[in-house]
């Protein structure tokens, strides 16, 4: 593919388009235009094909999208087509859900190993995999080749434990630390800050309670 | 306040503001300007700025933020002086996560029930709540002033049990199933959708793979 920047908002709806697409694929469709696509995704339909142009159209005049290769070729873009080898820093609730939500594995990003700060919860198991200490890390992670560390902890250790990651060679976080992470510009961090999620929401409907 | 639609865009900076001028705050800093906030939040001084002249300023020329004060407005602003009711729909491991985060309760975001179809986990407890079945969702929305309902049920009765909310008055949705809400315009929708997220940071990885 050719090396282009393209832009955070446009990768943000790749996985909406990814999302709708195998929606029609399992319902059998095989060609949606553009128009029909903008109905029911409620996007206009010029700003698809403007965000799908940005990965070389796929489109044919008259024709639409053929949905099934779309949705392969979205995914491929995505990097669907390779697996991910994560660990969970931080085996709370939150972290323990993260595990046990079987989408995340069909595609593709698969749980390798836990590590807690709690003696009580090490040794124990989540969904098959051990809860190891922490000073087990470095090793497992050079020796698993883990590319993603997945962070539900605590934003007090949050910034220690990504810089040891970081040394450690993982390329990118899936961060629900209530913390910005301060990493090298080639490392990707993803953030999901629940917490200001739900404030937007609590705005949102503040200002329409007039 | 005076009316004005402000966009998505900064009222979703609007929570980082908040928890960085709570940082502040708790370390005993009583003022701030718009360029030491700007080198700590990594945003331009001039973004800060404008984004804060839509609710009105707060910053003094020579001086700077008061930091208490900004700390306050904005909560006010973020609707945090009020308590919101919440209940939970679908009491699995992302639930169950979600009512056990102690920070949302502190920010005025009680979650008052859970319901669930599953008739196995029905009568069980989560942090003291009971799990009630959904045949009594209505009228205990309607008796307990309920105005937030938390979905972590699959995507195939997401749009089913969001209906029904609504028609029982619900006002806000923080969405966490699969897939998009169709409600009406005077109903608020805050979407968590975990699986675009560690699409996006896939992509990330991809990208920057060569």
């Amino acid at each position: 593919m050719e090396e282009k920047e393209i832009s955070q908002a446009v990768i943000s709806r790749l996985p909406r388009y990814f999302r709708y697409l195998g929606e029609l694929k399992d319902e059998g469709t095989e060609r949606v235009s553009s128009q029909e696509l903008s109905d029911i995704m409620q996007v206009t339909a010029s700003q698809i094909r403007q965000d799908l142009n940005n990965f070389g159209g796929f489109g044919q005049q008259g024709y639409g999208y053929n949905v099934g290769y779309l949705y392969e070729e979205i995914g491929k873009i995505l990097g669907l087509h390779k697996e991910h080898n994560l660990i969970l820093v931080g085996a709370g609730h939150l972290g323990q859900a993260l595990v046990n939500y079987m989408n995340f594995e069909r595609r593709g990003f698969i749980f390798r190993g836990i590590f807690d700060i709690d003696e009580r919860i090490q040794g124990t198991k989540v969904r098959g995999i051990t809860v190891r200490p922490m000073r087990e890390m470095e090793r497992f992670v050079r020796e698993n080749d883990i590319d993603i560390a997945v962070l539900t902890i605590p934003k007090g250790s949050a910034l220690e434990v990504a810089e040891q990651l970081v040394s450690y060679g993982i390329k990118g976080f899936w961060n629900f630390a209530h913390v910005d992470l301060h990493v090298p510009e080639n490392i990707q961090v993803e953030n999901v800050h629940l917490s200001d999620s739900l404030m937007k929401l609590s705005y949102n409907l503040a200002s329409h309670d007039e």
